[in-house]
């Protein structure tokens, strides 16, 4: 597989990057024979991460994933700066709420270290359209963030992209309440628009939307544990945890912990085994009335063959194992 | 299986029964050996039917059914009285959509031969309590209309109604657009806090909503068929079925025939298998702010074992098979 991260990093695409990493080198950490990891018998090239807004500005989400990749031992990977705010919008800011769960950097305040690379010259949608002409059904794309430079490559060159072999998109709610209000997801709420052309592209779109990752649960426990390993990558984890965790104690003051949005939509992409229930229904985002920003079946489809599988349910508990041999091989590592 | 009906009977409803009655009556039909009939391999005792409102008012319903479960011969089944409103409400008139779909008399404004029965004393929600005591495990309430009579008996005798082995009920609307507006369903907004009483309750739930009976499909050219078999029960299934379909000719213009909601609820309580996907999700339905009388996921239970099944796909043509079977035997028997 050849893959395209498309993230607003974000501390939990942060940790979904930090799980592709490591799965990648997963026989150099020895964990070879992980269930599900990115290693030779399930091999996996991350032919480059774009940058998205959301979370955080797609400029800082690009310098986040620079330092990331090279603090990871990645400095191969290009990072290609994606559309900055949503096609009907004039600018992008990060909303109150992105910067309380995430900082004012994106991952939790916490300083990575520089890395001396820059984006590459390239946007992100080309990138896209190249890499799908190039790859065609080896091609995955993983959105974690905003999909505007998606919808955009889709508008430019449907024919391209409806070559590349899946996109997975961290997003939508359907079956559970939205996380920014009842009925709206945060990455569909940050360009309603782009979320619906890509919806509607016909392309084929596994969903991985808060229907399972709000029943992922990171117990406030782990970060701290991380914080105290004695590792310098542990405490950049622990601190990054540590920080979108005290979020969710304001906002979900029962759950005592986390979600782990991108790590789960990250897993899944990598194996899709851990799902236990798809649905396929091709779905589209409501764009009037009301309920602006709703994800629901596209009603025009119903009686068709769908192109867009959704996850409603998967394996919990060993999502969370190979979440956290990951993370441990990490903290171990640089101990 | 003991078995009560709760519908709002209504020309859907009324194709509902008829399936069931044929079904129980599948060997004197000749179709023994029918996968999901009721007959001596899955027997079921039609324990009694009972009105709410909805399609048509209760009394309305109640004279309905009494008029047809005389004419398919089971004049031996009791009718009851359910509540005739919503808790909230003070009076029900039928909505102007409702006689456009049902006809003034619920069943297409066709003539059915008048039964001398009347109601029993007993009202619904008593008579549901009473059952569930008596049955336990082993009873079904199937309910297609409003769920006025069906809250009211879990507010009144809780534990009394746990006792029950299954509520089906025919509504919500979780993946796909509701049927009143973009985000309600018919049967819950006819009491949309009754509807959520009995998500919420705990007992063990099996919804049949828009999710899969927005994929029935009865063709145009059957109700014409019917009309025209020479047979006395075609005649009238005829006129019914064509005046349900005229209202969805302009409605529904592409879809060049009618759902089968009813009835669909109806073949999956007999056979459960011919649903392809079950989602284990515990609902509620919001009662507040702009989307009212929306079918969402109870986001307290989340991580709780679910006591709901909702039905995502079935086998639709199973279940269309099945369909004219049945009614095509009742045809054929009174010719």
């Amino acid at each position: 597989m050849k893959l395209i991260v498309d993230c607003d990093t974000g501390i939990d695409d942060a940790l979904a990057l930090i799980y592709l990493l490591t799965s990648m080198d997963a026989t150099q950490h020895g964990l070879a024979g992980i269930p599900g990891a990115a290693d030779s018998s399930n091999p996996v090239e991350l032919i480059g991460v774009t940058a998205s807004f959301g979370n955080t500005t797609a400029r800082q989400s690009a310098r986040n994933s620079l330092d990331l990749l090279d603090l990871f031992g990645h400095s191969d990977v290009p990072v290609f700066l994606g559309h900055e705010h949503a096609l009907g919008a004039r600018s992008f800011e990060v909303s109150p709420g992105s910067a309380f769960i995430h900082g004012l950097n994106g991952v939790g305040d916490v300083e990575l270290p520089h890395s001396a690379r820059e984006v590459e010259k390239m946007p992100a949608d080309e990138f896209f359209i190249e890499s799908a002409r190039r790859y065609g059904s080896e091609l995955t794309i993983l959105a974690t963030g905003s999909l505007t430079s998606l919808a955009a490559a889709i508008t430019r060159a449907p024919e391209a992209m409806a070559k590349a072999g899946r996109i997975v998109v961290m997003g939508c709610a359907l079956t559970v309440p939205g996380s920014v209000n009842a009925w709206t997801e945060a990455n569909v709420s940050q360009d309603p628009e782009s979320a619906d052309t890509v919806l509607r592209s016909g392309l084929p779109l596994v969903i991985v939307g808060r229907d399972v990752t709000a029943v992922t649960h990171l117990a406030t426990d782990v970060p701290l544990r991380w914080k105290e390993s004695g590792s310098p990558i542990g405490l950049l984890l622990g601190q990054m945890a540590a920080f979108y965790q005290r979020a969710y104690a304001v906002n979900f003051p029962a759950l005592h912990g986390c979600f782990l949005p991108d790590p789960l939509a990250m897993a899944i992409t990598l194996d899709e085994s851990l799902v236990t229930n798809w649905l396929s229904r091709d779905l589209c985002i409501e764009l009037d009335g009301p309920t602006r920003g709703r994800t629901i079946a596209n009603r025009d489809n119903l009686f068709q063959h769908s192109s867009t599988r959704v996850a409603l349910d998967y394996q919990r508990d060993t999502f969370l194992q190979r979440f956290m041999t990951l993370m441990d091989a990490q903290i171990t590592h640089s101990l």
